[in-house]
């Protein structure tokens, strides 16, 4: 069956509107609303959620991983039961196409059953046991037993860019449901009718699977209010989210200046720099239409868009940038979320345009309407980039500033000022590289992740996946958004002194019950003691 | 040789001595000056010690571990060969006896020890690798591999309540050199001269092992500008600080308000509440006796002292508290560390007393002097507890509270009402135990390490030791600061994409040249790719 959408709030396995206004979303592709109207939640529908998940707390996060992992299994395929409804509804409200819609579906599964199987190999545990030593001296050492529990309910912002990778049943939500923590997601208010269908996918999949109710809630508003008030809410124990770096600060701050603050996981974006050593400028090697197609991906919504490309002056860069130029002015225009974001780039756009120095050297003209955006490029001098910050802002949108360095001094002078970044690129030949140690070793302090050769769009979802950086691209460079380590994010320690075995938890028991590789006195084992 | 005190600032290689003002120790036995004047540090030492860490960083967070090792373990072997001269400076400055002070040190250099293997292991990389798969449709997947890398210089600031192991040398140290991080200290003004006497070990240990120039450095002085500095300077990376919760949590607002916020680690101490089963007080048990020693020890001078212990009334828990009371009677009047934290605890001591419902039921009197305490006991119901908030605040001293619940029910009514705690102990028999799950589960979730059947005073230095918890015991969760998971305050990951085998870091490269432990395509193994 197809679940109709009614904007309710979804409060555990129930539905609730006690907010008397409502808000709409819009197609962008059309500029007219869709056919749906969802309730503003409320103060009291705010605190059933979050009381509710505390609840919940109590005995998910006791349960078998197993048990875990059968419910992420669960919602993904009640996903895939109702793929051609939940896409459907996706591009009414993202207006973005249906090849980007189910792809970005099948992330979402993929991502849910990556974190089905974190949470029945509890390796996410970090098991350490050092066993008793009742006659060492001069006093006898413990047996003391440590391993990671869940911190609690976590508030889950959905982001505008990714309905369904990064939103209601995203990364995000798989990895705190895998590790034990209830989710209360803040709906995407751009996408809040895609939020409720997969909401009820997820909610279906609870009651199904018997987890307990509080679990999982949703909760919808077109203002900020909303995630404030979750935000500060006593039950939560941390939240994460994707977004500006405005959002991204605002939630940071009321998460500190709570009573009992909690951390804040905020992915902020970046610009991504690039840096083009001289043989990746020979057209034989396809870099400039790569980046070209990199740069307008999406109508370049990406936290990962490439928006700062470094090269050295020469006939080679010149016509790389020329090259870049013409294919991002051959992508068209595109449509873009909502006609806010389209007004945001639009200006910041014209804004770049105007700052000392910067040539524009893509042909299209401006006038793309509401929500549709033309590509755009700009060129200026390394010298004029380093003395002006507002160059080093990030354009959300299909946009790269070109930076052209003198020589390779003047490129490591530059390198230095940049902020933390999620990405850094570098292209290049291998001898190239080897002798550009200053400016890899550069790129790794800058960033969470280096590439060489390749797009910085296009973030896999597996265990080496670091998607995070240095401040501003997240908050706190020590934990990633994507990939199974995301769940570090939700989990502390608690070592056990002296427990009888009989209390135990099973990770931690002496026969090792669920076969999982732990750190026994030092050595690591998958047998018992 | 010994190094004579000369109350300068450690810079580097160098020494300093810009200041004009200077400040002096003092000696708790005699309420006499120590021999010595420090100077007061000023911005331009601050300065020179942050650049020359930022500076050492570029090429000590690329050594080979084993290089950090040696480093490591020359420390203690250079504490090792100062231990007389230490020793009896450490005595001058604490007022604590040899044996305290000989055993801190024992700690301290088996703590630098631990965390030279951990650096020679590699073991804290972390290392995931995801090999490319070109023919992947419908795109291909790139080679990905990702390890830990350092964040950045570490400022630490030394504990007053361990002059040894976690001040100067102490576990922040260690654990941050270990990764790749160089430090600044700010020694910690009450033993400002063992801070002195132990960085110049460092400084020599350093030089000795060929360390890049600002690997450390160590800054003295008696106010909070210094701190402040430190934590404001843009080289700056991360905090580790243990302390009062105002020292904390003022130095976390420093960190979160700069351009670029770090994380600043804060341990601020707690009450460590124990509950006691009946079978617990029998008198044949001890535990009455063992817990007048723990919450007397070192003038109960510690962050895990047992501030609160909960019984449910009856005649054995009548019985036990008035032993526990005579036990802490008969430890006799203490030396504190400083005429401050005497005047402190006399202070907050008296402030309990006045609270409503609170009996003392220790017999000592109050006029100690200026650096002297007496152990003091109060007793308070269940009730009176749960409604005034001021019984939950930490008294840094030889200080306890029992807690007279009604029965179980009052207990479990009482538990969910405590801050978040470093340590929460149970005694009773495994029957008990077995039947107060609720106990165990409420105290888990408040605590970061659970004892059965022992005292929290005594941290082990291993693998398994949580030594941290839910604010406001520390200001993040998720990081321990003492064990060799210390080390997870100061790194982060860092994915390498498509990078050519010859400048992929050691630990990532086909061969793993390391012999290190690493997640090749999902599965655990030491062997190459």
């Amino acid at each position: 069956m197809q679940f109709p959408i009614t904007g309710f709030q979804l409060l555990g396995y129930s539905e609730s509107a006690l907010g008397k206004n409502t808000f709409q979303t819009i197609n962008p592709q059309t500029g007219s609303p869709t056919p749906w109207k969802f309730f503003e939640s409320t103060d009291s529908e705010v605190h059933t959620a979050m009381e509710m998940a505390a609840s919940a707390f109590k005995t998910y996060s006791h349960l078998p991983g197993k048990d875990r992992a059968d419910f992420l299994r669960a919602i993904a395929a009640e996903l895939e039961e109702q793929q051609e409804h939940l896409v459907s509804v996706y591009m009414q409200e993202s207006g973005l196409p249906e090849g980007r819609a189910r792809g970005e579906l099948g992330r979402t599964t993929g991502q849910l059953r990556a974190f089905a199987a974190v949470a029945e190999s509890s390796s996410w545990m970090e098991v350490r046991i050092d066993t008793a030593q009742p006659d060492r001296t001069p006093l006898p050492k413990p047996d003391i037993r440590k391993c990671m529990r869940p911190l609690g309910p976590v508030i889950v912002f959905g982001a505008s860019n990714f309905p369904f990778a990064f939103s209601t049943a995203g990364g995000d939500t798989a990895s705190a449901l895998a590790v034990g923590c209830p989710v209360v997601v803040k709906g995407h208010p751009m996408h809040a009718g895609t939020s409720e269908a997969v909401g009820r996918c997820i909610q279906r999949a609870a009651r199904q699977t018997q987890m307990p109710e509080g679990v999982f809630s949703q909760l919808q508003g077109s203002g900020t209010g909303l995630g404030a008030a979750l935000v500060k809410h006593p039950a939560a124990k941390a939240v994460g989210f994707t977004g500006s770096k405005a959002g991204g600060l605002a939630l940071t701050r009321l998460g500190a200046e709570r009573k009992e603050p909690i951390p804040v996981f905020a992915e902020m974006g970046s610009i991504n720099p690039v840096v083009v050593l001289p043989s990746a400028t020979e057209p034989g090697k396809g870099w400039a239409k790569a980046y070209a197609q990199s740069v307008t991906l999406g109508a370049g919504q990406f936290c990962t868009n490439p928006g700062l490309v470094l090269g050295i002056k020469g006939s080679g860069w010149t016509a790389f940038s020329k090259v870049l130029a013409a294919e991002v002015d051959a992508v068209g225009t595109a449509c873009m979320l909502h006609s806010n974001i389209a007004a945001q780039y639009q200006s910041l756009r014209a804004d770049f345009f105007a700052q000392p120095g910067v040539t524009r050297i893509t042909a299209r003209v401006d006038n793309e309407g509401d929500t549709r955006a033309n590509g755009a490029v700009g060129v200026v001098s390394a010298a004029a980039f380093r003395k002006n910050p507002s160059l080093k802002r990030e354009v959300f949108g299909p946009f790269t500033l070109l930076v052209t360095c003198e020589d390779h001094e003047d490129l490591v002078r530059t390198l230095p000022g940049l902020e933390g970044q999620l990405t850094a690129s570098l292209l290049g030949n291998e001898t190239e590289i080897q002798s550009a140690s200053d400016v890899v070793a550069l790129l790794g302090e800058k960033a969470g992740r280096l590439l060489i050769n390749g797009v910085p769009t296009g973030v896999e979802v597996c265990p080496s996946m670091h998607h995070g950086g240095p401040f501003p691209a997240t908050t706190d460079s020590r934990f990633t958004s994507v990939g199974t380590d995301a769940v570090k994010r939700w989990i502390r320690p608690l070592s056990y002194q002296n427990l009888p075995g009989g209390i135990l938890p099973p990770a931690l028991k002496d026969d090792n019950p669920l076969g999982i590789l732990r750190m026994v006195n030092g050595q690591m084992t998958d047998g018992p003691i």
